[in-house]
């Protein structure tokens, strides 16, 4: 087992992400807030302002933070918690020895507890709500809110004369992110804050189809591998890539520990999958699970700060057989332990039939509910079945249940859907669920190709981001084959990352072209430090420059390996953008001639505005154009220096 | 330099891709030709006949062809050439020393010339056109059409009984493919079947949005980079992984003798730029290129058996100011390179002007057309813009054009595109070009991740071939920062191909779905095995198999390390089958209770067949269930062989 100290002190990443720094932006409203954010420098030589984006990774990316993985982090917001006055303090529930798995209270190979537990626990004062939900129904506009609205407005000034331009599917982004636009979606159960009162050190965070979307990443121990010290690391790593909040799934032993470690050392809400544990404590016999086992574990991880359960009590007995029929059967673990449970005692889920207690357990720490998809499908074959839509329609009749409550509360998708597919699983749970947060794993577009389903389910996530789904469950490469390393969990949150991206443009988020803007000029400018910065992985860019093009030189060349030194093609278009611009009079600015072919067809739109001029004027332009470059010596290839001066 | 024979022999991977054989299978109809295929066996546990897969890998994993890279491929179309009695033998071209780009006859420097050169090439007798679609449109069957439709009739035996399920925008996907249904495809120009007549050792196979989706590879040395050696080696190890053809885009010297090198070793189509070998030819100097020099390299490339070349026609001078609007202007090498012309000379460019001409020589020797678009959008922000579509409908005229004298075109589209206006692109191109196959490069959903662009374009990939794009033109991660090396390209052939593969499972081809299900059962009932071989790259899938479980039992054992060996979602699955089989009644195959919630909901389509029991007979067949799964002893955890004898 792990040496703790050692590994960590030894494992975890900390420093600045290359090229960029550490911000901290007061949030406008009467709380005033710092809120993190990263800004990346560009070269003097672009004239441009630095670039703004969203910044998952916490303090372990700022040089002025002390970190000390044995502390864990600081309680941003406990006195924010406290200030509302609606929670006490009390003796927390006591670590038992099967709650890390073990027969005695002997915890020789175990893991070392973490070292600065929390005694005393918070939980709302009797008749008490503390959910973000019961502040928002109640028009309160909290901390966690303001915090919220200034983090998604992220490069929407830079943005706000831009035309917007995209399709959302009928979702309601606004110009710009109110702490009252955050409150009213909450309220409306349309985004969902996660924040566990006992998990204070997290950095308040949206999911919800009007926000930018969201990725997960799913790290944890099994009963074959991994420790604590890499769980740590893996969460560390895990965030400062973009993810947005991290699932502990971890089996077999240690896993209260395990979780503890994690929580405390988490600027990101966490999430986990209770009846894993709930299983471990009945020696993994399913049937023996009992609703008082169960609640026990709730109470232990609410106590702890997790800030989102994974509850599979759509796993209603009459589904049970609908899964016959399929290729692949029940592929969600939850969903097979809950299933079998029912098998077994011939009994409705005791999820289901207690769903309402749980929903006070939420209540009274702010959990939201991740309502879990048990019966998603596991391939191709079985995307968009009856299991499949049997359970969504019980999701969305928890979800009024949770509501009543004031409990937040998200939605858990497939799976394996081929994309012509997609659209009906984001249809039917808008349909559904009300609109509550659409969370998804994938889905996997096809079954063919394991060792790169990071791939086969980003084609998925992305379209489904699109369509409205909020927060997009990352697969590693090793899914179906094995438990990712560190290096499987950065491609998996990048590839993730990149997914979410591509659907916040094409839902025409006011946020999110900056940055390929950016990263675009930087490109045709030869900037490539700046590509490099922008981009998300900003190392492995540059290692696979290097590996062409090694010599720093090349880092400011006017070319680069694709092409070489002889040719290449952006430098042609600078010289035909310098002739538009040394010709005021527009000539080169428009085209002179309609395109040949091109009479009729969607062309006329995209011409609208292009000043239209006879054969002759054109005629005459174009000799004007080719003096022009004749007069320049017709040189494409000049100094780096001098065409620094020269680009716009 | 690279010392051709030891490199080459040392480098070419040869032998069957893991699991799978070689097999040839005698085309239906009067030619009767072998058509290579791959097929993959299962475990005999599955019950299951071999899965049958394309195959684009040539005689490369074919243990009983005798591979010699001196000597090149043998020619396996060449009777049928000869047979038409349409085509005559001449002395080639002599090859100079500009066609190396030196400046002497020496060849000190340059690369070792292919050793068994072709003196007397091909080409059509005087007044003959030797096209496919010439023969098509005269309604001749010719063995390549008839190659071509058994190679696409993949798994459509298996599939006959299946329900076509799937979104085809239009497109018209036969349940079987017919030589005469490729004939009139060919001949409609909605497919193509790009084989010189000077390049007899290539495996027919057709590009068309009828047909399954294709990916091509592209290889070269550039001035920076690479040699002979590295290039054969890459297209062997490029359509091993499923390259369907490859683009030979070699700059700077040796150009001549690479080219040859690649065309004798390739069983699948080559591809090239000759605008990029005409500019070396000029010492790279865009405005000294002629008609001429143009018209000569054609005729050298058409002589060894370049199968279909990209021609910049579109870009005309009054489209190239329209890009000086743009972020990132003109990025296609060859769009540049003929704006840079046409800015020197203000004329029009001499590719528009000599079209008909570039379609004779194509007539010749059935070279196919791929327009190229030279004003493709670089950038997110460029996209669908006026510059685009305006070169777009100038295909549409010059395909037209093309076709008046029967010869094959597909036409080049983007490029960077977000979601939201992909679409547009291929119904723009479908309207403009009149279902000439659409052949993209990606499209990039954003640009913000340099060093993962093979997965921001392979989403857009996957969703433009589901559109109608016939094929897709790989990205490899190296894009936008390097030359790819071996492993870029095999993930960037492998990235595509899955991509295609999801293409096709949307658009409902009727024989894609067999290998999913295959693989998925395969899975579902723990054969390891079967599912590294039916995947798309075995190797992969098994080495991250055992990094976590490397035991030669853990390939045959009823569980993963993703949920470890004491508890498993897949194993429950299975039982709730065996009850179901176990009660024929049915009451177990059926829903007994409609799901809470579901009252309304989409949910009613798919239980259209759903038998409806009374809750007392439900509660039978619960009461049922249960002691069936008493009987059979609570077991979860049945031996490995029990297990197999017992699923179905």
């Amino acid at each position: 087992m792990a040496d703790i100290p050692a590994k960590t002190e030894v494992n975890v990443t900390t420093g600045p992400i290359r090229g960029s720094r550490k911000i901290h932006v007061a949030s406008r409203g009467e709380h005033c807030v710092p809120v993190a954010m990263r800004e990346i420098d560009l070269e003097p030589s672009s004239g441009e302002p630095p670039v703004r984006v969203y910044d998952t990774s916490g303090p372990y990316t700022d040089p002025d933070a002390h970190i000390d993985i044995m502390a864990g982090l600081p309680a941003l917001r406990r006195d924010w918690i406290m200030g509302r006055e609606d929670v006490e303090e009390y003796d927390a529930r006591e670590v038992k020895p099967e709650d890390n798995g073990q027969l005695g209270p002997d915890r020789s190979g175990g893991v070392r507890p973490f070292p600065n537990v929390v005694q005393r626990p918070l939980r709302a004062k009797s008749g008490m709500n503390v959910t973000q939900m019961h502040y928002a129904r109640k028009g309160i506009i909290t901390p966690e809110m303001e915090y919220v609205a200034e983090r998604e407005n992220l490069g929407r000034a830079q943005m706000k004369d831009h035309i917007r331009d995209g399709e959302d599917w009928g979702a309601a982004i606004p110009d710009f992110v109110t702490p009252e636009f955050v409150r009213d979606e909450v309220a409306k159960g349309r985004a969902i804050i996660p924040n566990n009162i006992n998990h204070p050190e997290s950095e308040p965070m949206a999911i919800g189809r009007n926000f930018l979307v969201k990725i997960n990443a799913n790290i944890g121990n099994s009963a074959v591998a991994s420790d604590v010290a890499s769980e740590v690391d893996k969460l560390v790593w895990a965030i400062r890539w973009g993810g947005d909040t991290v699932m502990d799934l971890s089996t077999g032993r240690n896993i209260h520990d395990t979780r503890e470690w994690i929580i405390r050392n988490s600027p990101v809400p966490i999430g986990t999958v209770p009846i894993y544990q709930a299983l471990e404590k009945v020696g993994g016999v399913a049937e023996d699970l009992t609703w008082e086992i169960f609640r026990d574990t709730l109470i232990e991880q609410a106590e702890q700060g997790v800030d989102y359960f994974t509850i599979h009590a759509g796993v209603r007995l009459p589904y049970v057989p609908l899964a016959a029929k399929r290729v692949t059967g029940i592929v969600s673990r939850g969903g097979s332990i809950m299933a079998k449970w029912c098998l077994a005692h011939h009994k409705e889920s005791f999820l289901y039939e207690h769903f309402d207690e749980i929903s006070e357990i939420c209540a009274a720490y702010d959990i939201a509910y991740s309502l879990g998809d048990g019966l998603r499908p596991g391939s191709i074959a079985d995307a968009n079945d009856e299991a499949q839509f049997a359970e969504l329609y019980t999701l969305g009749e928890l979800t009024k249940r949770a509501w009543a409550q004031d409990v937040q509360v998200m939605i858990e998708g497939p799976g394996h859907v081929p994309m012509h597919k997609i659209k009906e699983n984001m249809e039917k749970q808008l349909e559904a669920c009300g609109e509550a947060p659409f969370y998804t794993l994938g889905p996997l577009t096809t079954d063919i190709a394991p060792g790169y389903d990071h791939i086969t389910s980003a084609i998925g996530a992305a379209q489904i981001g699109w369509y409205g789904t909020a927060m997009l469950c990352y697969v590693t490469p090793k899914e179906h084959l094995g438990l990712p390393d560190r290096d499987d969990v950065k491609v998996g949150v990048v590839t993730y990352k990149l997914a979410a991206h591509a659907a916040d443009l094409a839902k025409g988020h006011p946020a999110a072209k900056v940055r390929d803007d950016a990263l675009s000029k930087a490109r045709f400018e030869f900037r490539w430090r700046d590509q490099f910065n922008l981009s998300l992985d900003p190392d492995t860019a540059e290692d696979y420059h290097d590996q062409t093009l090694p010599a720093e030189g090349a880092k400011t060349a006017h070319f680069c390996s694709m092409c070489g030194p002889k040719f290449c093609s952006m430098k042609i278009s600078q010289e035909v953008r310098e002739f538009a611009a040394n010709n005021p009079n527009g000539v080169l600015g428009d085209s002179p001639l309609p395109p040949a072919g091109g009479a009729g067809g969607g062309l006329d739109d995209s011409r609208k505005d292009a000043k239209t001029l006879s054969e002759g004027e054109a005629q005459a332009g174009m000799e004007e154009m080719a003096k022009v470059y004749k007069d320049k010596g017709q040189e494409l290839y000049l100094p780096a220096d001098a065409v620094d001066n020269e680009t716009p």
